[in-house]
């Protein structure tokens, strides 16, 4: 695999694409509240969304497209109505949404993803959509400003906008994937999460572009979690131009793992910021299961601890409280040795073991409560079995969870 | 099935049992932290433990003598430090105790059951353990203050004491069946929950009372979550003595039928004083499916919904947001058609249809913040499939919740 360079920006970084962002009035005020990616030249798109059988609209619409349209060249977004539980009049939103994007950017309707993100239940006003479409159509930039402005339009109780882009040498052509994404809260993603859009000048077939995009969910978005709640509206699409203009990936092989490892990094850095800015979070709370027998088994129990209540008010309360811990990992439905098990906490305060064999090593508590005072905490558990890991990514529970969870939709 | 009548009391309301309530000093200050629960005569022993893989150190003792005693006697419990992750240490302390009180009751010690609650990790300061259970040998009394002044002792983080009694008619005799339990953390329970015991004065083979224990749990304990993390120590333990005289249950049939059903009267109660005392909580949340095709498929829609972090904090915020049940019922990994469910919010302020086929009935906001604002909050969930229901019971999720579980230890 090359080299992977990190850059500034996010989905306007790879060649050939631009955004813009909009203030639509669709719920909140003063705000821009739509964004819109944009490909001077058709794109192979590739996405994976909920697995909730409770699925928004958007997420309807936009399967139909990335399993039936010839290619995609838009991805029309709005914050603020999740248009889930909508019914026919969410869907046909969606379809006139597409259509007055496709008439504004001379493509094909069925080339336009949508996407949505926030209150469910209500219906999306149409006629702001439309309005909306209008402005981004006429306000769409290829430079660094606009991909930022169209990240910071997609945010709902994020309090960062989260974009990242990196390049990679494929074939002596410079290959960039750029993405941003939206999440804080109802995260706890399988398959996809909220929503992301991964950009790329990848030349590389429909087939694939789903694989690798299919294949790195696994790893980063299907790995972070929030409160537990996985949503009716979580969405990744990947669009990739060929405007790089490498050799076409068609199959397995140095390019291709190349590209995956460039699209490994914008998917991990992406999903470690929602799971960093979860609501109400004030620290980014990394799980890595090592030892185990199998990936299986490390995912289960990395997601287990994550996703803990207990686990996740300790590490608010800087609580080096490692029974929670023990014990998430003993419901989790993996098998393993409770008393084998050794458990450290790191953070860029130092480095402690907490648990060997199962029992306390006697640690200062002093010296963990600085360790868990920081703002990314890493968990660490050794179940001693064989040579698999995995990492999962959450966030401490805190009072202001609570808070913006009970009085969200007034 | 005869006709069961609540009565006052918890675990000394039948015939021949004894309690007492002692303050060991194990971590609380100032207050009674052990109980002793005892039977004049031997009785039949059934119990139900948790499913979690780190099994607390009394939980290993507990099955032991439930599987392979001739009889059990007595009970003995601490609050304050759990005996789980204790190594043999921990074992040891089980079988000391058991020693102890066996020598003072004159029973033998495999007749003596002994349970914990309390931080995990930490061990039981044996001499304490020990002048506590003199403590409570001397102190044994068969009247209602004493069931009482348990129940009170093997609280930790509950605000109330739980505790209740039935009797019924088996063949002419009256049959009692009393309890206590304590939770209020850590409950999601999977087999049995925190710690419950229950007392009956019926007379029951070995085999039938684990029979109705084990089936009672999964539509009681195994239906309650407060924080969604299963506890290493949960048991629920059930004493039979016989001393009621009827003649012995020793298959299915009307007497075992109100058996069950004076049993399930008592488990039920208990286990909704736990959801309804979940930590930081302030209403108990009740959540009904119906119209499901299987059993199987209600339990799991019930129980994802009272599970849901985002539900609970709505419910907190006296906010009929159903979008988040419609999500938790859509993620459950039950199958069924979000198009055609109706949900409904019930209190004793009134009852009110919020969505209709899946989408919003446009019900008042305004009356539903009423219906959502009592300390007792129903929702019910129609699929339209079938005729199976399935109730499960949690709480809401409170600033309360997280202050309590960021600094427990300290």
């Amino acid at each position: 695999m090359n080299h992977i360079s990190i850059m500034k920006g996010g989905v306007t970084a790879p060649k050939g694409f631009q955004a813009a962002a909009a203030a639509a009035g669709i719920k909140y005020r003063g705000r821009d509240d739509m964004a819109l990616v944009y490909s001077q030249k058709p794109c192979q798109a590739a996405g994976v969304f909920t697995t909730n059988v409770v699925k928004a609209a958007p997420v309807k619409w936009d399967k139909k497209v990335v399993d039936t349209s010839p290619f995609a060249q838009a991805v029309v977004v709005n914050s603020g109505i999740a248009n889930a539980c909508t019914g026919q009049e969410g869907y046909d939103c969606c379809v006139k949404t597409a259509k007055a994007a496709g008439e504004l950017l001379h493509i094909p309707e069925d080339s336009v993803l949508v996407a949505s993100t926030g209150v469910i239940g209500a219906q999306i006003p149409l006629d702001r959509i439309q309005e909306g479409v209008k402005l981004l159509a006429a306000g769409l930039g290829a430079d660094e400003a606009h991909g930022t402005a169209a990240a910071q339009a997609i945010m709902t109780t994020d309090t960062r906008r989260k974009e990242t882009a990196v390049t990679v040498e494929i074939g002596g052509k410079t290959v960039t994937v750029g993405g941003m994404c939206k999440g804080s809260g109802m995260i706890h993603p399988n398959m996809a999460t909220m929503l992301c859009f991964v950009t790329t000048d990848a030349a590389i077939s429909h087939e694939m572009l789903q694989k690798a995009l299919s294949d790195d969910v696994e790893d980063t978005f299907n790995m972070i979690s929030v409160d537990g709640d996985t949503s009716t509206n979580d969405s990744v699409l990947l669009l990739a131009n060929g405007m790089a203009e490498n050799a076409v990936i068609e199959g397995e092989g140095p390019d291709y793992d190349s590209f995956c490892g460039a699209l490994h990094q914008v998917m991990l850095k992406l999903s470690q910021m929602i799971a960093g800015d979860g609501e109400g979070c004030t620290c980014l709370f990394e799980v890595t299961a090592v030892g185990c027998a199998s990936k299986e088994q490390a995912r289960t129990l990395a997601k287990s601890v994550v996703t803990s209540s207990l686990t996740k008010a300790a590490i608010f309360g800087h609580d080096a409280n490692w029974g929670r811990i023990l014990c998430a990992m003993g419901y989790s439905g993996a098998d393993f040795d409770p008393e084998k098990v050794d458990i450290f906490f790191e953070s860029q305060a130092g480095k402690l073991k907490i648990v060997e064999n199962g029992t306390s090593t006697g640690y200062s508590e002093e010296t963990a409560t600085k360790i868990l005072s920081q703002e990314k905490v890493t968990c660490t558990m050794d179940v001693k079995m064989g040579d698999a890991s995995a990492t999962a990514w959450g966030c401490d529970l805190t009072f202001d969870y609570v808070k913006i969870n009970a009085d969200y939709r007034s």
